[in-house]
């Protein structure tokens, strides 16, 4: 568990791509993200007030979140600088970088001296069990993709948002590191031991009120040959009552496989579905959600409209047009 | 890869049970089996000939493996002190237990100073790729199961001796402690971090002859909510030409799930042909494996012929009947 509010570290980022996770923050825990710093040179702008350490002390900061990919798979020595700085302040740091923060023996020894946390949320902290696949209280939503990247992670939120705001009961579980950075706790999925996947994703989601929904973070795709079986061991374990399909229509070829080609919504739900029924007698097809940041605002329209009719199922972007149907078809469960 | 051949240490293995990875190494691999250790109250024995470290020296083994399972999750200071004489006599030793050889400050320390190696085969000790998907040449098989522990291990190890009295290529690849320590090599793919999963199964079966059957070892089972995404990987990274389904008959629930139900034949071909396609379009069932330890021979043969009927395909248990259907059917493609 990482302790919010954050300030966000930005550091000498180009541009706002390789701001993702701290863009992710800002849009979906506003209320975690009091402040970013910057490094001279730094290209990437959250539109947050501008905070030294001190600044970020006073409004009560709790964790240094570090926002954005490093160039080169290294922490730099300007990096450090404000890192140390930052633990020696009394601030936790968190990251999702490749090269660990616990690996910096500098980081580490000031960590150590000065009683801070450093959390490397790429890497599971707890030892999960291994599944037990008995059936749990509560109700579990999750969003498969017909390919890695397509607005799972967006999709699940954007739902949680809505929930709240309508008064139901909803956690957004997160399953990856821009996900565990946003909200401060979940599972590293992709880093988990093969026999540990499903148990931790069970330990996840475990029983909750009848009327709570668990929102969990998809992961890959039973159509990605890479990470298909995350994406098996997601839905295994989270033993989901209702499932929300997640397509991107303008993608020609699967993420990092030129030779797979992206399956239909309709391929998705056939496989999808029998696979979730093992683990979920009663497991159903609810929604669409389609990413569609690459098509014209009629574009759009125009193929959601076709996607209703042709799978019989409401079908939404819930990024660009709201999640409102997809969380009344939660409702009608 | 662990040198070979073996000296199989039994220890203090109450029963055969207790022995399972040395009868698996004895069946599969007698000419690596060369002879047997064992300690004052040892209730198993393999048959093979009673050695002294000196006399397995002088008999060329190089390897000692533990081939059975410990009391109570420790190496004892009875076991340790054959270990350590191993060692000090030149053998490398071998392990399948959960507590590492390695973990253990004695045998690191004379395993360092005599130059020796300590094998914990539950380990990777390979960084894996990532899955690229990419078409391999060669062709491969794989045995799926209703369930875990239904025989996959054996029915492929079966396959791979009848090919090879056949004049045919083929090759077995273990996916598994056991099968890595009968054949020397393979991958520990549950002890493998998820994102790597279907990566390493595609380094283990790499580019070969066109008339070349790698025969994967299978794990868990489609159906298995524990172990699911580990069967899913083995299934993308394999990209199987031919699958055999592999049965338990008698078995009344999932290994370790009282709440699930085994599924049938028909059931686990109908769901995994279209999971194996994605990964290779030209996929076939070609063969049922069946497990009838617990039947007698009248029945087994009965229900033999009642699924080679009712499947339109070749059905065999290859333990007990010999698997020259099975070979018959991947020659046939």
């Amino acid at each position: 568990m990482i302790e919010t509010p954050y300030l966000l570290f930005l550091g000498d980022a180009p541009d706002m791509l390789a701001a993702k996770v701290a863009i992710g923050i800002r849009d979906w825990r506003p209320e975690n993200a009091v402040g970013q710093l910057r490094l001279p040179g730094c290209g990437a702008d959250l539109g947050l007030p501008e905070m030294t350490l001190a600044e970020a002390k006073a409004a009560g900061v709790k964790t240094v979140v570090i926002g954005v990919a490093n160039r080169g798979g290294v922490i730099s020595q300007e990096w450090k600088k404000v890192l140390v700085a930052a633990l020696e302040e009394g601030f936790d740091l968190a990251s999702g970088l490749h090269n660990l923060l616990r690996e910096e023996a500098d980081l580490r020894a000031v960590a150590e001296a000065t009683g801070r946390k450093l959390h490397d949320v790429r890497v599971p902290s707890v030892k999960y069990p291994i599944a037990d696949g008995k059936k749990r209280t509560g109700k579990r939503c999750l969003a498969v993709g017909t390919d890695c990247s397509v607005g799972k992670m967006y999709t699940a939120m954007a739902m949680e948002r809505e929930m709240h705001a309508k008064g139901m009961k909803a956690t957004f579980r997160a399953t990856g590191q821009t996900g565990i950075l946003i909200t401060g706790d979940g599972v590293p999925l992709d880093a988990v031991i093969a026999d540990f996947m499903a148990g931790s994703v069970e330990w996840l989601t475990p029983d909750n009120d009848p009327d709570h929904w668990d929102l969990i973070e998809g992961q890959g795709s039973l159509f990605h040959v890479s990470f298909s079986g995350v994406t098996m061991a997601l839905i295994h374990g989270g033993q989901p009552d209702a499932l929300i399909l997640s397509h991107e229509p303008t993608r020609v070829h699967m993420r990092g496989l030129p030779e797979y080609t992206p399956p239909t919504l309709e391929a998705l739900r056939d496989m999808v579905l029998p696979i979730a029924r093992i683990a979920n007698p009663a497991c159903q097809v609810v929604g669409v959600s389609v990413n569609t940041q690459h098509m014209t605002e009629d574009a759009a329209r125009a193929y959601l409209a076709k996607v209703e009719t042709e799978m019989g199922l409401p079908a939404t972007d819930p990024y660009r047009f709201g999640a409102e149907k997809l969380v009344a078809a939660l409702a009608a469960i």
